[in-house]
């Protein structure tokens, strides 16, 4: 089983308990470094248990119990109103997050990427890179760009002209930022391209995944806001304006000159046509295709994106007359 | 706001509507160097207003109107049928074509991207590049491969062995041209992969986004004609012929052996089976899976896609029976 | 048209019906050393017919048959049910695997890509290529990494820290493999992400495309059976246990955690959400959208993905009422 290094940074059960503000029940002798699955986990690794409903409201189910109270884990971080476990275990309000702080804790990419720039990698002219930045392997920095404090690079990662990263932003391997947008006029025989000088600018604690592409903006910036988070192969068109939080997952696909509220959710494989605003909190289901405005808090679905209710009906309706 | 440094060859009024063939109305003393957006632009900028409906047919709005007459540009470039504004302005016949016309003279990608070879570019044995090309930082031109004059290849750009582009080609970043075609057979035990000799062949003025994939044909050239543009993350297959001018938006996908005619459209993620032909001027809706023939000029929609008037009527009869 | 240089291993068709087991009918002269197309082949090349219907059931037309009496290849691989043509021809059973062997035999990837890794490419510490894998220009192997015997990986790949590739794998250009999983938890004020320490680990004779992304495991590894064949931009999420000879067609995506059968096929834009299993020799269509378990062999299609047979149904019946 591959698996990273441990940490030398290992803590007591008691230690942890401390750092996340948790109740300790039981003992352990063990020294922990590590947070593993459940099912996988040893002695001297820490795994977690949700006893409550996930986000898409599925409980675990009696086979997910069973795995908790056998787990080989020498600490479990479980929720406040999970059955008590045989084992030595930490009761916190929300076990996901406890095991994320203390697996930032032992295995931080920040500690993996240590501050500085490959020597493969190509800062054109007057860009600017913060010190405590990582920049991979082939990565291309290009002219009047920025790069923040504490940003990780990975390795090829491509930055046009003007583009501007925010502190603490991490950025896959393979992905395109500030590409030319797509905006072309017909002269009668040909496309014309019209420049794109507007340039991308990218908030603070943004991450975006592999072989993505933001594209620069025409006249202005194309902006992305703080603590976006984008999974692989998501394209973003020129001039669009995504706000802050906003989860965008894989190949998801948004057109230019669209606005995105806050804490928006795009699911696989869904999009947006250009021109158009999604409002905060939206959630565009996978699949989704949305060609209109879309209010806060909504849900929708289907292709054209309608409400989910509506969509639930529509697919209820061809199930139904199609057994006919 | 971040914005490209303005040019050197700043333009009167005057010299600009005779560049344009335009007829000037009012005066201005500014020397402009830059086209902008109507809402930001200044006086010493160009913006530019079309009264009429775009090409989605959409009229510009009371708001649009009233952007233009209180743009602080000094320098407004109108349809001949827009009511005057009081700014000094340029009648023209297409103010996008006019804007885009200036934004070429005055921020020409071919001027920032001098002529050269980047010298972490990898030019393989027998690769030929014309002079005035620029391949940007860790390109690969792989052997035979042919890049043609005034071409701009963008940072890590990949040309596999024998594929040949024409004349002002522009390619984005993380693009990859000639990787083997998706060809296999099954031998009982294992698919084998069938060589891809065909090469690829791209026409002239072809412009490809970033992150795209144009694969290599069997045994023929995989061809992209003159003049086509694809937006990012375009997937084209083995074999299949793309005419000219062809507009593929982004994330779309093609299959092996397609053969598209000159001028068809594709719009965002929508896509097309193999081994079928596409007509002239067909239009392609987003999201729409094309599984067999479309007729020159044809419109079509939805998976798989039918006529679009057909597609309507379906989507029109499950949201009303959806609501019974 | 663009053709490989022919391979000084020319054959005779009596050297080539012996390597493939096959019945000569008739006699040339000739020395072969290329596959070409049946209508493009000529008197020194070998192009293939098979007579009877391909793997969609559809027989080859009157013209197909017409373009093989009349190629001008010197000598032509057919099925023993083939009515027999008027050129040297040789029985077997499978003209398209004897076809697929045969340029094998004169085009092998393997030795075009020679043993070897290009100066440019990155090879990080700890990381292990075999001395029979060609690494291509401006690839990044990173950390405690494994490249098996045999493997290509061409210009621009990139494997993150602990990614483990099996013998003779070939993965085309600006694929990024071990990009971090997408893992975050919402702490009340922003994603915070969980280290991704799982790596992947890939199987024998694996061919994934280009431009495609296969995320490192959160604890444990991604896995991908051997076999299996990727085009392109095809995404993999985290946790994913992808079986043996699994077939993805062009821009697939697969959500985290989700489980795939030996065999299974994803056609293009197809897709499946997490924590799912699709059972072996399962077919997805195009653009399926796989939102629950798929079982065995079962054919789904349509968005949610349904039995073949009901979407078909769903289908006919949207178009009956539409024409109403």
């Amino acid at each position: 089983m591959p698996s990273a290094p441990p940490s030398a940074k290992t803590l007591t059960a008691t230690e942890i308990a401390s750092m996340l503000g948790g109740a300790l029940c039981g003992a352990s002798d063990a020294k922990f470094g590590q947070v593993q699955d459940i099912k996988t986990a040893q002695a001297n690794e820490v795994a977690f248990f949700k006893s409550t409903p996930n986000e898409m409201g599925q409980h675990p189910s009696e086979e997910d119990f069973v795995a908790m109270r056998d787990s080989a884990a020498g600490l479990l971080l479980v929720d406040v109103n999970c059955p008590s476990p045989p084992q030595c275990h930490i009761q916190v309000d929300n076990p996901s997050l406890a095991a994320t702080i203390m697996a930032q804790f032992w295995q931080s990419r920040r500690a993996h990427c240590k501050p500085g720039i490959h020597p493969t990698a190509v800062i054109e002219d007057g860009a600017q890179v913060a010190d405590s930045a990582y920049i991979g392997p082939n990565c291309v920095v290009g002219k009047n760009s920025t790069v923040g404090a504490d940003c990780i690079l990975h390795a090829n990662v491509v930055l046009y002209d003007n583009v501007h990263l925010g502190d603490a932003c991490v950025i896959q391997s393979n992905t395109t930022l500030g590409a030319d947008g797509f905006g072309y006029t017909w002269d009668g025989t040909q496309h014309l391209h019209m420049p794109q000088i507007g340039g991308v600018r990218i908030g603070r604690g943004v991450e975006i995944g592999a072989n993505c592409c933001i594209d620069t903006g025409t006249f202005e910036a194309t902006e992305i806001g703080d603590g976006c988070i984008f999974d692989n192969q998501v394209q973003i068109g020129h001039n669009s304006k995504i706000g802050r939080f906003v989860i965008m997952c894989g190949q998801v696909g948004i057109s230019g000159s669209a606005s995105i509220g806050d804490g928006a959710l795009f699911a696989g494989k869904s999009g947006a046509a250009g021109h158009l605003h999604v409002g905060a909190g939206a959630k565009i289901a996978a699949r989704a295709a949305v060609m209109g405005d879309v209010e806060a808090g909504q849900t929708v679905a289907g292709q054209p994106a309608v409400d989910i209710k509506l969509h639930q009906r529509m697919m209820a309706m061809m199930r139904r007359n199609a057994r006919r």
